[in-house]
């Protein structure tokens, strides 16, 4: 077996010597996205520098020159599944759009009335909502496979689920959540018996076990460029040449089309059939790269290294206080799903952040598996192979220190803090002012202390009772829940209460409310939101993302006081 | 008004100090994309070297700078089309996306039998097979708005056809072929009138003149990064707010759900509905870079240079000999299509491509309009604010030269070409060997040379007959027809026939038919053809592009004889 240098691996993703909060970044959100490697990012460079022009349609020379590139990339795709020709690898924009495409091309045109698509408890999101659109506009009904004990989806009910009545089979090849191999090979096995087709997700398999479409015997096999070391943007729909041949077209425009005219339209044969207007040309190319840059490793080698820290981390995860997975078999792949007892999810993720290691909290976009394990969420902590032990030694560390300190902090609701004015209403709140806080912060310099105090202003921040936890004052985030209560004074003045189940956001909250609370609609709207959460370096916790629920909480706040 | 210096703009764009085919590349083929400056390019590298996380997701660090980075990107498109929030800004791969999503997501849910889609016979294939595809599944019809002399939609016909079942119209601000400005705001104004929604194809016009969709008032603006000098794989789909929150979801997945249950699943509000899956991030974000150097140039004084090229460009056009344009006014934006007398369009393309210069030839993906307009295709050329006045002078010096030598060269099918070796059956074709033409080429060095070297061998092909030009013979490519006919010798050794209408075609047909016939299947299944065109220098010609009709033909022999 040839050498894995994990020294030289490594060396190869730039963005793994960047520092995240005055920490070295230890990036552990690989099942999200994996970082990229420098001869892809380069290829951006060689592409746009050398030969950029629209692929297959002009006679110039760089036109020929990327339309080479260009179809180079769909070879390298084909040869690595071992698919038979090149007609068979659809470009699309990601792992969803491939699904999307097969459930409105083939499943809307052929799915009816009685018919049955299999789909499992640990699909993601995109192996989900296609097949519920699909089903809703075809009248078919969606049956599911269930898991067992392993969080596998469980080999003894594939004949109970799939019958005659089952037109396809969607399953994950390893869910992005549990991290362990399905038994696709038995499912195929078993749909075929019935004429069932067979759509397996590889978003996650791709990146971490050699894949042979040819071999499996599945219909359709899905992934995304990003999520192996390719660029954003880029995903493959491998399908069967005979199936894609008699689909009906997914998307209308330019390339997919033989000719035109308003009488007649015929349209192009494959792949070009499914791949309407320009497409994303640099992306492709550049993941052309990429697996380029995998063919270049020791592929055996280099599974094996992933596999001893997949083993070692699982051993090192074990040793932390409260952390439960939320399956108790060690993962086939470095993906590893686990709460901490007494901690919400969001809390933990931000207090790893705050020491550089980034890690993902929430539903993972599995919110169906979340129910089947009757959790909120979960912390996903996800591993590439140019990770290091010793990052996991550090990450494990600091989960230590997390569960073991509870903050270690004395009570804060104990902190006295001074008014800076006088109070004209009665406070339902307690009367931080934006000079207070800017005080706090002021004295804050690492992110690991500034960290610190949101949390000492999380605890400060009154609860609000259950009664007042109403269905018009929740705002759902993706990984926390917040609510918002807002009173308006005869003379105009506002004042809030807000909670969270996330202490983070109960900290960021109180940040909140010391610059709205007791002022007018007019004071609320003169005020600059995102220059107060800059100068206190807090912008991070503002960005734009719907999912933290402080900015829906801010948004609330304005509608609240008529702020457009 | 600020000045705008020619210099410092062009000096952006690295792609323009290349050279193709050993001549200084001059990039006329704008419309079909344009080149990037180093500040897009610059992007990707920002991007994947300091913040490449998956977005909206997740609570680490490089997760929020990305997220932050990305809806920028959102908010500068909204601020430079003048939407009113960036809800209204929804990101697709390309127009053609954006314009499969209104006519899946609103025209299928909207549409019923009876109901009317107006289009116009100047519109791409992206802004016609979508509303044919919709209109098959809904029983929608189709009608069209006529074009004046000046390839212009007429305005005095707007009422006969727009009316009271008219649902919406949907018409390109700027054809990318013709080149003039259509008149939108008459056309909005009477679909108005009848409660029709407008859809404005805006790929070409975005990067030639300023576009306010709110001043506009239509109810969807498409538009592609990558001929505004952004990235390849995103699009714009501006839409009325009240509009997108009433329409379903095209795509399911990740990102555009509130909550996922099997047995309910709800849908997250704009933009996020529309965009299922992690999003081409870096892309977008490059796109960003775009808007953000766009709007650092002088605005008014960069379209007045465009402008002062345009004319000069069609002044100089007018010069050359037997150059027809397609419509006689001169185009708003420098877009010129055209023909030359007594000349294939293909065949001037590869001339001009000879020497360096870069435009297209074919339908433009816009085949209707070339049966408006009674032609088979034409030629574009198509400028940039990068391009000078001097490289118009180049190639219009060198259209001239194409216009006028008719190749000026003695007959070449007087030229006497010794064969290689004694024939074995009656030849049907000249008996040209790979040795004859490995001598002509290697005496050819430069691109130039040889392409003249493909023009006499083209010349020296046998015509097919009419009679033996038939439908099973005929291969339709993009920009020209190519013909073979195959025959089989008792003793197995194939004789292979084959025409074109473009020249440079026939010149590679026997370049290749020297390379097959007299030859057995065996013989031309070892015969390594790529091998063959990259040691003539000819590679590019044998591109993958489905579009030359030389990689078809070589397909149709190696079906013929049996080779995969």
């Amino acid at each position: 077996m040839e050498n894995f240098s994990f020294r030289d691996f490594r060396q190869q993703f730039p963005i793994l010597t960047e520092q995240v909060n005055g920490q070295a970044l230890i990036y552990f959100d690989n099942a999200a996205t994996t970082q990229k490697p420098q001869c892809v990012i380069d290829s951006y460079q060689d592409y746009y520098q050398r030969c950029n022009a629209n692929v297959h349609r002009a006679s110039h020379a760089l036109s020929t020159m990327a339309t080479m590139d260009y179809e180079k990339a769909r070879s390298s795709v084909k040869n690595f599944i071992n698919a038979n020709t090149e007609q068979e690898v659809i470009w699309t924009k990601g792992s969803t759009e491939s699904i999307n495409l097969v459930a409105q091309s083939w499943g809307r045109s052929s799915l009816k009335a009685g018919d049955e698509i299999v789909l499992s408890y640990c699909a993601h999101h995109a192996n989900i909502v296609p097949w519920q659109l699909v089903a809703e506009q075809t009248g078919a009904k969606i049956k599911l496979l269930a898991l067992n004990e392993n969080g596998v989806i469980a080999t003894e009910q594939l004949e109970q689920v799939i019958g005659e009545r089952t037109k396809i089979v969607c399953v994950a090849h390893i869910s992005n959540v549990i991290g362990k191999i399905n038994p696709v090979a038995d499912i195929i096995r078993v749909a075929k018996r019935f004429q069932a087709l067979t759509l397996i997700d590889g978003a996650q398999a791709i990146a971490h076990i050699p894949v042979d479409v040819t071999a499996l015997g599945c219909d359709f096999y899905v992934f995304s460029a990003h999520k192996m070391y390719g660029p954003t943007g880029v995903g493959v729909l491998y399908g069967k040449q005979e199936l894609l041949d008699k689909m009906p077209p997914y998307q209308g425009g330019g390339e997919m089309i033989k000719s035109v005219s308003f009488d007649h339209t015929t349209f192009n044969t494959l792949p070009h059939k499914f791949e309407a207007g320009t497409p994303n040309i640099a992306g492709i190319i550049a993941f052309g790269a990429a697996i380029d840059f995998l063919n270049q490793q020791p592929c055996r080698a280099l599974l094996d290294y992933e596999n001893r820290l997949r083993d070692y981390c699982f051993t090192q995860l074990v040793t932390v206080p409260g952390l439960a997975f939320i399956v108790e078999a060690a993962p086939d792949i470095p993906v590893f799903s686990f709460t901490l007892a007494e901690h919400h999810n969001h809390d933990v993720a931000a207090a790893l952040d705050s020491v550089g290691v980034a890690i993902r909290a929430g539903h993972h976009c599995a919110m169906p598996l979340m129910s089947y394990l009757q959790l909120d969420g979960c912390l996903r902590l996800s591993l590439s192979a140019y990770n290091s032990f010793a990052e996991v030694d550090y990450a494990v560390t600091a989960l230590q220190r997390i569960s073991q300190e509870k903050l270690s902090v004395k009570s804060a609701d104990s902190r006295v803090i001074a008014p800076a004015n006088t109070q004209t209403i009665k406070p339902i709140n307690k009367s931080l002012k934006v000079a207070d806080i800017q005080a706090i912060f002021a004295k804050a310099k690492s992110w690991d202390s500034k960290h610190r105090e949101i949390m000492l202003l999380g605890k400060a921040l009154p609860r609000l009772s259950n009664e007042e936890k109403t269905a018009q004052a929740l705002i759902s985030g993706c990984e926390s829940h917040a609510w918002l209560q807002s009173f308006q004074a005869p003379n105009g003045v506002f004042q809030f209460k807000a909670d969270s189940d996330a202490k983070i956001i109960r900290g960021l909250l109180a940040i909140i409310l010391a610059a709205v609370n007791q002022k007018t609609a007019a004071q609320i709207r003169a005020f600059d939101m995102d220059g107060y959460f800059a100068e206190l370096g807090l912008l991070q916790h503002l960005s734009p993302s719907r999912g933290n629920g402080v900015r829906a909480i801010v948004k609330k706040i304005y509608q609240a006081v008529g702020v457009q």
